[in-house]
């Protein structure tokens, strides 16, 4: 299968792991997709259920309600949120703006931000993070900051950051961000992991979208509510620039099922502290169990996913785990600055983290790796 | 509540039309929305029952399955369809191409053309069908060709047309649009309500596109099929365009349970079948009892939908029926070449036309239009 540049190499691709591991998509034990394991919530799917009835109708084009339920979580005025049919869509709308003006970008980065700028034929300026300190705070800023050209008018240049950053986990601080939004023309930040952090550490820039107009914060549902398939996200950013976004794009982008189970989900504390009483022990557990195997180093990460140095080809061990485990880890190879030693893999809960470090032994200790 | 420029007046809008009935959107009876009454299908439903387990995994990127289905209904090759988020998310890619040059119209036209192609600063150029023959074939085709100054570069002009055209109902014939299509550097054919027709009844343009690189037939499957709050559409037209939009947008457009609903409903011969049979017996119907009330004129419809001339203001008596009925039907004063002496109703099933019939009766006859 050839891959063109901008493929998603990223988690969503079970079809072709499950063609590799010969059996059904549903069937692999998913590590790739940095998917909560608790959900979906019963809340959300009873949410789903009973929007069911609804899909006979349009949906609201102005999506009031779920509008509502979101400024009210964010203590935000109601017409600063636009919900998005995945924040990937909402990321497009972001990307034709960054694309205005030389877009800078730390890297290694999801591939898709890329996508999102050329697709309006914008300038990308890569900032590669040294291996050994990959997005540290005040490491990342400190290396942002040097790689701008002195003289460089910043007012002209957008910045694109990932705040926990994807692959490496890392948590970007608040103040560590400031300095570059009071002097970056445009700052999109997407926060597609932050809800698994718990509040008192979480870093969101969302109090701060009525103070710096030149701010866009992305946010997914469905990673912490594990409905990637139902596409659900929002943007939180000043009302002009939401409403010439929602002229770009068609009046009903997010479908009956995902704005009612977002209004759930949201609604759900219960979920919401039970995933990070879940996340702050079985997160240890993974990294323990990681560090404990030959050749693996796990690095410590804020979100619900690990970032795996390793001393084989994280390709090969890929496969060999899709093969021999239907077991799917994220080879990082599609993120340059890593390269063919690191892979990530999802948290999730014990008797799959004993699969997994039971088939990485295996796959390790076998010799297929030489 | 305001409405801009770009405010779908569509259908779509129920929250609305449910504050003025004073009832939830589910109790009005909605002959707004131009949505078949038989849907969804069984098939359809145990679909989308039958994917919501995949909710948890990302989409196939390339949704595979889904375009092996197109293909195969169609008698294409898989790279030559492209599924889409609704029809509309489609449209808005299509609109940034159509913005390249100037984009030939012809009005009256669903308002969210107008909206793609400003999205990307294009130029629409309106063509005013005169109402005593709104477009009947081939008077549309000579307004047209009328309209363009000689000596026009068609090369570097493009044409929106809709087919069936919505709202008069109308269906231009293939043959009068071919000399458009031989001389327009990019013609795309909205073809959202081309599937009530029968078979051999149908004008579509999807047999063509392997001749005309120029052409871009979009599809929705949401009318048809009754689920718009799903959103399920797609466009034929040639791989590189279609790759380009790819890029554009992003990897994971299409939710899991459209995708899903979508190969069930296109496998379903059965209810395609029953739709035409019931459309051929119910639209004759709606069309005699709307041509008995007194001061109002149906026109002849290819589609499930009718145009109906009124000698009173129509918003008025869409408001009327909203408070005293909780009948939902389409003024077409959005419509700026209709004005307000005409709306659309869908055509629907015996019980339902009896009581936008005896509602229409009662509003009429009661004064409160004077």
């Amino acid at each position: 299968m050839s891959r063109s540049p901008f493929e998603p190499a990223h988690g969503g691709n079970l079809v072709w792991a499950a063609r590799l591991a010969r059996c059904a998509p549903h069937e692999l034990l998913d590590f790739s997709a940095s998917i909560s394991p608790l959900g979906p919530p019963p809340s959300v799917l009873a949410a789903i259920q009973a929007a069911f009835s609804s899909l006979t109708a349009y949906p609201d084009p102005r999506y009031q309600a779920l509008c509502q339920q979101l400024a009210r979580v964010h203590e935000i005025d109601a017409d600063w949120v636009l919900p998005g049919n995945g924040a990937a869509a909402l990321l497009t709308w972001a990307g034709r703006e960054l694309a205005q003006h030389p877009c800078w970008l730390l890297t290694p980065a999801f591939s898709d931000y890329a996508r999102a700028v050329a697709a309006f034929a914008g300038q990308v300026i890569e900032v590669p993070l040294q291996q050994q300190h990959w997005p540290t705070d005040p490491d990342w800023a400190a290396a942002l900051t040097a790689a701008i050209p002195a003289g460089t008018d910043l007012s002209q240049c957008s910045l694109l950051l990932n705040n926990p950053h994807n692959p490496t986990g890392a948590l970007l601080s608040r103040e560590a961000i400031r300095p570059f939004l009071e002097t970056f023309g445009l700052v999109v930040v997407d926060e597609a992991f932050m809800d698994f952090l718990p509040p008192s550490q979480q870093q969101s820039l969302i109090a701060w979208v009525e103070s710096f107009p030149n701010l866009v914060v992305l946010r997914s549902l469905t990673k912490f509510y594990s409905l990637p398939g139902l596409r659900m996200g929002y943007a939180v950013a000043h009302p002009h620039r939401l409403r010439r976004w929602q002229q770009w794009r068609d009046p009903w982008s997010v479908n009956t099922l995902a704005a009612a189970a977002a209004i759930a989900a949201l609604q759900d504390t219960d979920f919401q502290q039970q995933t990070w009483d879940w996340l702050g022990v079985a997160k240890p557990d993974l990294y323990a169990g990681l560090a404990a195997l030959p050749g693996l180093s796990p690095r410590p990460g804020s979100a619900n996913f690990l970032l795996v140095d390793c001393d084989c080809p994280s390709p090969k061990l890929q496969k060999q785990l899709l093969i021999r485990h239907r077991i799917y880890i994220r080879d990082c190879s599609s993120f340059a600055e890593i390269g063919d030693r690191a892979f990530r893999v999802a948290v999730k809960t014990g008797a799959d983290h004993q699969r997994l470090l039971a088939g990485l032994a295996d796959v390790l200790s076998d010799g297929v790796m030489e």
